[in-house]
């Protein structure tokens, strides 16, 4: 697809398609939904690449899903058949939120973090602090309670990414951390409300 | 506060309050945030709902806050000190839901519930049946098992209330009920996003 002004797209065939691949060095790609969904490769789609790569272009993957670090996501194309990669022809959400942290944040300064362990590592990489990734329980039976749980002082971000362990003890402790003041950031990696899987099928 | 039209409110004082209480058989209250905050009373509310009780206005409590059922906020009536109150004058959006789908759903049909007891409770009372109350844990290590994972064939409705429960796994069996088809019916207790409570304080 190219873009054709505005938001508009248009599938390019035949002639067009090859003259503009022949100008192209370098090719990025989307990943869930594009190039596989779940652990299935979309038909053809490992070929087609091994023909680019053997062409001599570089491929590179862009994905907003904040649950691989960038070395899972080459293990990931390897895994299913795709040419080797390595991670920095990689630009996923998790590692892009630590760089866009990196900068944002003060010195010292933590993350809440509604996420899993890739979130974690990719942060852990760029040098913040962070807590929040694994499942948490309700700080007690009352919402008194809830409302009242310890807060960790140096905490001046939230950062939302796929979380499985997501839950209402979480999104409340979020809630208090940004409600400290405007000085307390809020990040998401993305918009989707769903991610596609195998045979049709999807999750949120 | 008297609607003028559209949106707008304005607030009632002197001789015009008076004039609008004194043709009032009936006052309508909103609870949380209202008559209380949490365990705590507003100041002056109890007192001023005891006037009107003896005065021989009929009170009725009307809340969008799903988790608690009729009698159980006329149980919370009674011990923040408020004039006593019976199930029939309470309007919870538990109740509500419960009523709702018992017209809206076909016979035998059931309701995957991301809320609490009390929900459960008022789903009892009206009859339908339903699942998804209390903790749940995800159906398997990977994304392929959660998309798998059994659904109920009865279910044509996802109610959706307040849960300290709420987590990811149970947003995953709602996601997939509603993909079923446009015969499950998704239906919300409130919009809020937060409950106000004690001290200022506030949980999603």
């Amino acid at each position: 697809m190219a873009a054709t002004g505005g938001r508009r797209c248009r599938r390019l065939e035949g002639e067009t398609a090859r003259a503009v691949l022949a100008n192209a060095d370098t090719l990025l790609f989307d990943c869930d939904g594009v190039l596989w969904r779940g652990e299935a490769a979309l038909s053809g789609a490992p070929a087609a690449l091994g023909r680019l790569a053997a062409a001599g272009k570089r491929l590179c993957y862009v994905t907003n899903n904040s649950s691989r670090t960038r070395v899972a996501y080459t293990e990931k194309l390897r895994r299913l058949g795709f040419p080797p990669a390595e991670p920095r022809h990689v630009f996923g959400s998790a590692f892009c939120a630590a760089r866009y942290l990196r900068q944002a944040l003060p010195p010292g300064a933590a993350a809440y973090v509604l996420g899993g362990p890739a979130l974690s590592a990719e942060l852990e990489a760029a040098g913040i602090p962070h807590l929040g990734p694994g499942p948490a329980a309700l700080p007690g039976p009352a919402p008194a309670d809830w409302a009242q749980a310890p807060l960790e002082p140096a905490v001046r971000a939230v950062l939302v990414g796929f979380d499985e362990h997501f839950s209402y003890a979480k999104l409340c402790q979020a809630l208090r951390y940004l409600l400290r003041g405007p000085d307390c950031l809020l990040v998401g990696t993305n918009r989707d409300n769903r991610l596609p899987l195998e045979g049709g099928s999807a999750i949120p």
